[in-house]
Formats: structure tokens, sequence, C-alpha cells
């Protein structure tokens, strides 16, 4: 047996018993509306092909993609030419077939070309895995982080981002969390950019640096624009538009504004048809959260085509907690054309840190009503096994500790793992068919009859 | 973008929704139950360094661990001396830091010696998590699969036996299949090897053997036992011990038959003592399927010290179904002596494969009560979607069609997609107030108030 000192991987974790809890609430609350919602739940393996997972992510991404050594010998096909290179670029699809999944899109993607047959369209999928990036750890960014997921895949129909967004107002009132969605359409900023008149292929450019706006500010990102060589006219009048914009709640004012400058602008006014139908219909529904139109949000993703969205925590400013878009063409990645879907992926890592944070994960999740039978020697388990069984046919969560040890020892095991009640058993109670029950919190103690133990716990 | 005709690693599955939700019935079920007897939740990384897994698992057990690639430069380490030899299984350990989790028993070992200091002792645990082997697939056979154990560390009190083993009854009657538990204990095959005089070395080869008996029957162990060249007395006196065991539902005769011949056979005594106190404890509480008392019962791990068990369904003969055991020294792998442990491993997929075969699976799982909202186009809206807000305010799984596509494409879906209720919002409903619900199973059809549509469906 060899005595190694353990660790674990730089970027990974473990979640101990308390953390595992507080995941397990937020993943839970997740399930439970995205069922009240009658999306349906799907799982894919955790090891994709490389040609399922390569090419999706831009050559950033294949790089942060886990390969999986092939088994065996796996120099076995290596080339003879790629011998002397020594180049392990080279060498990687000669010795790996499989990947670690990156994210939870490009397997639906997938997943629905794979099994189009079977799939009832429109398909409301929910999806909650965890995904691997071979990033450079820290704070707040791991190797192994979870994903959640929902799609609704084949439909343009503008009533599924409505389903979306009270879906996250849903999700966000359930944690408590107080939110703003910010709602765009990546069509709006094609207007903006025709309006700009910037050429097609400097829009993907504009929209990266407009997308820095949280972090570096008005002025900073105008400057970004002038290193591009932009003309005053051209700043000034984006300037003036992102002014107007940001001084005004109502989107009704800024739409107004943005169909004032979209003469002959098909895309631009067909963009913010779609956020007008949106808004309007929005009303008919009882949300807890607010919903902003935000023409300056771009979201990095370039395969979104239509709506996009991100979620910010209205009391924690830790960047978006949510987001996500829709797509016109995902499944063409596969082969499979005309299948246009939106989705959101609720962000359970930041999220677990916000609620932290502000102190909103509720109390009965650590101190639930766990109770403790003290054990006082062999001799009285005939006494207390019964007890145990039956208040577990009850549903009350209860358990023995399983050694005869000090009566200290017990109570400050109980103590430490929150037991809101402990139940001792002496020759007295014995004697008189009682138990005492000490609440752990008050210090109060009773003694009741055996008989009535169920009834003092189920009240 | 290419065109891939997609796949998934061979091993491996899609879980499509109604695969999905029969697994989460299942998961949900071991942890209601896991968390009624106070079990704690914790989770590890789905990666562990190799040094933590390599050597526990045998070498058959090393070559079916999953390898990842180091990222970036992965031949840079590899000695020069190295590279004439083209031997893979020599590179590995240059290429490869990182493995993917193989079990959940040698995490939680790891897990116990990184946390120790955290832990209150005895530490009640469960887990729920994949693991992955490079097994050649075959039918019943994966390549990622779930394990669901739970163990109790830091203990050597036989409580923690019988709380296993009553865990297991409640788990399996929870998901409605009678199952039987088959208990034995490690130190009484020793003490049978040694009224056998075995010689130690003899022992794991003894236990190999005796396992396999559930496959090729008395006769075939007892011809391997010839094989191994014991003598004739040797065989008939294990015979006959086998013979009387397995004709006797009894567990106080066995024990009787073992008592007397087990003179001066201290390993042996302590093996009937052991098992004496957790049969007769039994007694006390009310369970609902039978143990019994399996002298021939081996588990093939080697690190068993005291009680074993394995769970076997008494409707499909497909095998163990749970299985675990008592273990003095796992944590020693990792520098920690001197902490027993007791624990128990679930085979989801075996169980699903059963319930999915004896039809177990509660109807509801696929038949929830969903409502479908048939979506009649743009200017029905405003009345319908309010009433799909209040829906959910109210917790009915309810959803809207996002498209106003043909009526029947509608009700198919609804079919498909096992919705039990439909509600049609008409010109006549909305001038009245009213919606009209079609119950899907029965085709019954009902107009009623719009206010009372919750009351509708929560009665």
């Amino acid at each position: 047996m060899s005595n190694i000192k353990p660790t674990i991987p730089s970027g990974t974790r473990d979640f101990s018993p308390d953390q595992a809890k507080k995941r397990n609430f937020i993943f839970d609350t997740l399930k439970k509306i995205f069922e009240l919602h009658n999306f349906l739940p799907i799982e894919t393996p955790a090891m994709e092909n490389l040609n399922t997972l390569l090419g999706k992510y831009g050559d950033e991404g294949d790089k942060l993609i886990y390969r999986i050594l092939n088994s065996g010998d796996f120099l076995k096909d290596l080339p003879d030419e790629l011998w002397q290179t020594k180049d392990a670029k080279k060498w990687t699809e000669y010795l790996c077939d499989k990947g670690m999944r990156y994210d939870l899109t490009v397997p639906l993607a997938r997943y629905v070309v794979m099994h189009r047959n079977e799939i009832n369209f429109p398909f409301k999928r929910y999806q909650i895995q965890p995904v691997w990036r071979a990033d450079r750890p820290q704070k707040g960014r791991y190797r192994e982080f979870y994903q959640c997921d929902v799609d609704i895949i084949g439909t343009d129909s503008l009533l599924a981002e409505i389903e979306l967004i009270s879906l996250v107002d849903e999700v966000f009132e359930n944690l408590q969390l107080s939110i703003t969605t910010k709602i765009n359409n990546r069509k709006i900023l094609q207007g903006i950019a025709f309006w700009l008149h910037l050429k097609d292929n400097e829009f993907i450019n504009f929209t990266t640096i407009l997308d820095k706006l949280d972090k570096i500010g008005l002025d900073g990102v105008l400057d970004l624009f002038k290193n591009e060589n932009w003309d005053i006219e051209k700043i000034s009048k984006l300037k003036e538009l992102i002014d107007f914009c940001s001084n005004n709640d109502n989107w009704t004012e800024k739409i107004n504004y943005l169909d004032s400058i979209f003469k002959n602008n098909e895309i631009g006014i067909a963009g913010l048809n779609e956020v007008k139908f949106i808004f309007n219909n929005l009303n008919s529904i009882q949300l807890q959260n607010k919903q902003i139109l935000d023409i300056t949000l771009a979201r990095g993703l370039n395969y979104y085509t239509g709506t996009i969205f991100e979620v910010v925590c209205d009391e924690v400013p830790i960047g978006s907690i949510c987001g996500g878009g829709r797509y016109d063409n995902l499944t063409a990645l596969f082969g499979l054309d005309n299948v246009s879907g939106v989705g959101i992926s609720f962000g359970a890592e930041r999220i677990y840190d916000v609620m932290e944070k502000i102190n909103k994960f509720p109390e009965n999740i650590i101190n639930e009503n766990k109770v403790l039978i003290i054990n006082f020697g062999e001799n009285y388990l005939s006494y207390c096994l019964p007890i145990l069984s039956s208040m577990r046919q009850a549903n009350i969560k209860v358990d023995l500790y399983p050694d005869d040890a000090k009566i200290k020892k017990q109570f400050n095991y109980a103590n430490a793992l929150n037991y809101k009640y402990v139940i001792i058993v002496g020759e007295d109670e014995i004697a008189n068919d009682e138990v005492s029950i000490k609440n752990m919190i008050s210090g109060e103690q009773v003694k009741i009859s055996k008989n009535n133990i169920i009834s003092y716990f189920k009240i």
C-alpha cells in the first residue's frame, strides 16, 4: 500500500455536504420550474467523439477541449512521417478519438440530429450536466462546472422567447433573487450597423467592442471605435443613441427612437418588430422581475441570429448569471438545416456565489428537522430500534448513533451536524414506556409516551 | 460548416426524455431514502490525479482507467530513452497526469483523508455520480454508468450494518421491488478455510471459486476445487456444509451447524458472533423484504474484512442489483490507518432494467397531469397568456403551443407527449369568459368559467 498525500487536479473541486446540499437546492429549483413549463430532461455522455466537438468553438475553444487517450496501444495509428516531428499538436488526432463535453449546446445539436425521427418538435428540452474546459483556473473559473440549459428547438415563434423570459422570472422568484433580464435582438444590432454604414465584415468586430460596454464604459468603447478609424460623425451618432437609451427605462421610447432612425433599414425594422411583439405580450403575464430593452447587449457568440438575453442580479454586481438567445442554424453543423431554436443557460456556479454572498439559501437546507437517537448500549437496542424504524415509516429523518460512546461525544456530534432533536432513552424511560426528547436549539427537554413520538414530530 | 453524420462513442448512451425521467425516479428515490437516514451528500471531480487512481483496482483495473491527455505540449516530459521504444504502456505516465473516476470508493477514501479535519465521524455519506471504464462494451455493460454509494466511515459498530440493511429494505420497498438481501461475513469464510486446513495463501483462490456458485452450481465449484488438488475428504466436508446450508432457510440452524464445526476457530467464531448480532437485532425492526444468511456469498473484492451483502431481485434473475460490505483499511491507501467503514452500492442501471422488464415504473412518471393550451393565433394571446401564467403560479404543469399550427397537428403533439389535458380557447370561449378543457385520455370535453380553471385542475 502506497502512502501518497492525496490531492485533486487543479481547477476541480470536492463538494462537501453543506455545499452539495446548497447546490442541489439550486438544481432542484431549476428542475422544478423547467418541469412546470413542460420541458423534458435529456442526458448526453460526458465523452463525445472529437469530430463532434472540434471546430465548433473556434481555435481557442479547440485547445481547451480535454482529450481522452485511446485505450491500448495508442501509438499504433501514428503515421511514420509524424514520428520525426515530435509535434504534439499534429499527433493528437492519432492518439485520441474522444474528448470531454465542452458545453451542452453542441451535444444538443448532435442529439437532435441523431434522434430527429423520434423527437416531437417543437422540442422543449432541459439538461443539467457538468462540462470540462482545460482553461487556466482562477477565482470563479473552474475546469469542471455545471451547465443548466433550456432550449426550444424547431419553432421560430416568438412565444418561445416569451416562454424563456417567464421561465427565468419564475426561477429567480423561487430562488428569491431579484434580477433584471436584459433583452436585445441581433437584428437591431445589424440595423444599427446598417444605419452607421458599417461594412458586413465590420459587424462582428462592432458587436465584440459593444459587448465591453459594461466593463469599460461608453468612453472606453468609443475610444476603441476611434482606434478602428471610425469618423467623428459615426461616433457621435452612436454616442447619442446609446446616451438616449441608457438614460431611459421606457422600452417604447427606445423603440420609437430606433424607428425614427431605421429608414429603409429592413433588418433593423424586423428586429424592432420582434422586440415589440415580445414586450407587448409580456404585459399579459405577471412577472416579478424587471425586463429591459438594452440595445447595447451584444452577447459574444456569433451563432445568435435574433433575440438575445442576459440576466444580472440586482443586488450583486457579478456579471451575467444567465444568458442565451435565438440561433437559426445550430443543427446545420451536423447536416440538418432550417431548424430554428432559442435557448438559455443558467450559470449555477455564479448563482451559488450570489446566494452565498447575500445569504439567500433557505435556513432549512442545512438545519433540517433531523433527529438523533442517543446510544446507551446493547441493552437498549430492542427498545430503540423499533422506535427508529417506526419514525422512518412516518418519514421523519432520524438515525441512531452507532456506538455507545460518551454522551458528551454523541451530543457534540448532534450539534456539529445540525440535528434539531436528540432522543434519550434510559432505564426510567424504558420503565415508563417513554422517551425524552431534547430540542438542541431551544435546549428544552420533554418526556413523552413512546406512542406519541410520531405525532410529536409531525406537528 | 462541416457535415458529419454524428455518432457517440461506443459504450456510451444518450438518455431521451422518457428514459431520463425513469432514471431520475430511481435516483430521486435513492436520495429520498438516503436523506431519511441522515446520510449526507458529497461530490467529487470526474477527473482524479492518476496517482490517486492507479494501483487500486489491480492490473486489469489500471488498464480500464481512461486517461486524459495533458494539455499543450504533452510530449515535452517524455524521457529521451523512451522515444526509441514506441512502447505506449511506458509512455502513458509522461503524457497523462489525470484519469477519469473509475468508481466512487477510491475517491471517497481520498476525500476522507483530505478532509479528515472537517469531517464529524462517524461519517454517513452518499454519492450518486457517473464513473467511466474502458471496458469492452456488451449488453448491460457500459463505458459510462452511474454508481450510487452509501457508506458509514469511522465506526466498527455492527449497527452500521443494520442501518444499511434497513436502508436497502426501504429503498426497494419504495421502488416496489421484492428483493432478498444475502448476508455473510468474510470471517466466517476464513473460519471455513481454517476448518478445511487451507493455507493462508489459498484463501483468496478459495473465495474466488466459491463466488462462482451461482453461475456454475455446486458440482462445478467442487470440480474446480478438485483441479486445485483438494483431497476427497476436504471436498466432501465442504459439500456437506454447503448442502446443509442451501437446504435451510433458518439462520439459527446454520449458525448452530457452524458453531459445531468451529472448534478452536477464533476467526470463525468471531464471524458467527457478528452475524448473530445482526440477525438478532434485525428482529426489532419491521422490514418488508427477506434477509438470509448465505455462507457461500464471497464478493470478489478482497478489501472486505467483515460483513458482506448482496441483493438480488426475487422476480428477475439478473444477478446482484446492490452489494457491499465492511472494510477495515480503505483510507490506509492514502496514509490514514484504523478507519473502519461499511458501504453499499446500488446498481442503478440493473435496477432500471429490472423495473423496465416487470413494469414497475409508476404510470405518472411519463403520464403526468400536463396541460397544453392550443394556439389559435396572435389575437388570442392576450386572453391565453394570463391563464398560462396564473396556472403556473398554482403549480400546474402547463404550456402554450408556440405556433398557430393546424389544430390536428397541435392535438397530435399533445398526444405524442402524453399531455393529459388540452385547453381550447375560441371566440365563443372568449365571449363568455370561458375555456374548453379536453381530457385526452377519456376524450371528455367540458366548458368552464375562466375563474374556475385552477380549482378544476387542483381537484
